[in-house]
């Protein structure tokens, strides 16, 4: 049997901090060894032993927690936001001197929904016709989601790599919206709906038949196993992944 | 027993009157007794013995076939477009002098459709949010579809009644159609896809729930169980009933 | 204006009481004047002045309390289980000597789940066939549900009354189980799946078309637009009524 | 620009046969050159100058027709059923006399049908549950469908293959076939329903999220994309290819 990954978690007072020191505790390969909320010393990580750290803190933060991770030699799993190409670019370099770290930044967590963006994009030169449908509760701000968004271009950036045309559509006549927004000529459709949480289709159109791919986020619980995941491979991937998908098998 | 109903097909050339020419002749209690195409004389109806008509004609046709029905005493289901409430009106004039004849015309003959655009309505006032999705083959011209533009009327006239406010929504940021097409302040998205024939979900939502009646149309013989229904009803329904909804028993 | 609704909530400390405290306190039309725990002394109810109780309490506790409400000419919306027949026709013989006060028990307080199945049992009878399909969280210990059984129970019956035949099904070679649970000839499929919560849909078929209602339950926060629609309609309701649709206006 | 691909259709006057013959017809990188009925001469396909043949003949017939398509050089696309393993293992011999010729033999050209069971397999190592619900017309003999055997047979090799357990399932009580028909431990449920054509649900759950993969089939048209999609990348692949899949890029 392989060793225990000894695990930090940095933002542990958070939402998502929360549910990740109850997933960590559960694991039975893991062992959590600090905690860290807001403003906590960072030697604490050392001091208990870690090896890994999970970084759910706050966009301010983030960057110094996985900086420091780096250079003391642990791994980073990191699911706070605010990690733009520059940050990226300066933390490559310092990975650069520390060869056999991995940290794993990723924008989701959720399996379901990363292997939804993942399937999509290699469906999506089979089919003649693709729109999608986000569906959220109706406090969310934006429409459509980053999420929606993502995937189209991914979809749109494939069948234009494969010579695909454009989704076939007649409609000559429409009440101004009806057909959703273009996202690269992707047709994307938001609903917003009391009682919901985050949900997602794709849909597929060829002669004769339809594919779906439908993710239903109920529960940020939802993005534990991505992270038990991303502790469990991140040492296997020195340097920088960006995206959960980089760690799974998506082939045959 | 009650007696064989006696049914003419008009327009039976057509690709609906072939579905009801087939329909009728199947059923157990009906005898398709003329089927009649464009531009055949109306008298061989009554030479035939028909105590029924069924009009699946043109828009140019359908009112001298009918009031021809009405003027010899029987009864008509009629599926063609074009009555508009002139002619609707006209119809009513020439009932009053036949107080026996029954009339049903029928925008929409699929039941599953009319039970859910009944459904709709009845559920309306009972949840905060409520959008209709509506989905097609990619030759169809206009979005939203008529049926969900009128379902949509009545899903907000039966929440004006109750003084259910709109749905809730903050969206504030959007790309330009995100949030669907508003039919009387209910979002109506419009999907066009390669494969699909006519189908519509309508998504109702309060705290904790979600609650979606769905129809799918695969095929015009789904119109055939409704004609078979208003045959069977019309003649205990005297003057003009206008929507198979007239017909359906949708109380508990 | 009609007067605000004084509520007391009994079995405040529970999941579901917790939920009520919650909703009585936000609702513009109410006040919440009493929330009683297990054990508490009846009498708090009327010191303050509550004119309606709702009871989420225990089988062991809920007759006491609906007895005593009723005693004392408090209108009671009771979402305990365990009223059996011999408990409810008790109730109805002290409602018989108190005529003004109204008592409203439901099985099921989800709106969205009532109205499904008052709809399933309006469908029932137009349609060739029809099935059900139950999704939940995999810590169920009974499959069906049990209101996937009711549901199948209210659609057999709806058919048989109107002479509708059973769905037709030409399997001749199965594997066991493959083809569902029958109840009262209705074939009813049961889903296990992590993450799930409550899920249930009903498909019906004919001809060419398919007309589906799903009800998604995502928390118990959907119990309670149901608590308060009780709360504010029983006092027009005097008598005992047994389950929510009996104050639903479910016709056009 | 590649040459024109010249083709023979074998079985042209079968249903699927007619298809193809439009299909390829209406192909602007194909020439149907020849389509054959039963018990025409295959001579007609060399005098035609074809140089690819689609094969949907009858299962009688489909062996020599092939056999005479590789011995003359020309490639093969079969959809005729019957190639059982001493079937396959032949014309595997017979190709290794011909190694520039390519056949490729598939149960199911709907490439929303491959491409579900491919991501099903992908996608079953990341998620605590899963189960399959199959819906097809009411006529279907058997249940559950081959497809949803095989995808199941799929999913069960890839869990085993990751040392995934079972999906959890605390039933301890239930109606006698509730939870479908067990596949390799993969629950499967069949649902028969009047209108329906063919549709294949696979439902993934883990902690707080669902994973749908569902595959429509309204019509005999939505196997075309594959049979084109196959005439195109034969000649590519010498030697046998077994399963549509093999010509598909399945990774990112």
């Amino acid at each position: 049997m392989s060793a225990q990954i000894k695990v930090a978690v940095l933002g542990a007072a958070g939402r998502m901090g929360e549910e990740a020191v109850k997933a960590v505790s559960a694991a039975a390969d893991m062992e959590l060894v600090a905690s860290l909320g807001r403003g906590a010393d960072l030697n604490e990580i050392l001091e208990a032993g870690a090896t890994h750290i999970v970084d759910l803190s706050v966009p301010a933060a983030t960057e110094a927690n996985v900086r420091f991770a780096v250079e003391n030699g642990l791994h980073a799993v990191v699911g706070t936001t605010g990690w733009d190409e520059e940050r990226r670019s300066n933390l490559e370099g310092l990975l650069a001197q520390h060869p056999e770290v991995g940290v794993l930044i990723a924008p989701n967590f959720a399996l379901g929904s990363v292997l939804a963006s993942a399937f999509a994009a290699t469906a999506a030169k089979y089919f003649e016709s693709v729109e999608i449908i986000e569906l959220h509760h109706p406090n969310k701000v934006d429409a459509p989601s980053g999420t929606a968004v993502r995937t189209a271009e991914l979809i749109a950036a494939a069948r234009k790599a494969a010579g695909v045309a454009k989704s076939p559509d007649a409609t000559d006549t429409q009440l101004d919206g009806a057909r959703g927004a273009l996202v690269d000529d992707v047709h994307v459709h938001s609903v917003r709906l009391r009682g919901l949480v985050a949900h997602q289709e794709v849909l597929f159109g060829g002669p004769g038949e339809q594919f779906t791919l439908r993710h239903d986020s109920y529960d940020r619980a939802s993005f534990m196993p991505g992270v038990l995941l991303g502790l469990r491979k991140v040492s296997a991937h020195a340097g920088l992944t960006y995206g959960l998908d980089g760690y799974l098998e998506l082939g045959q």
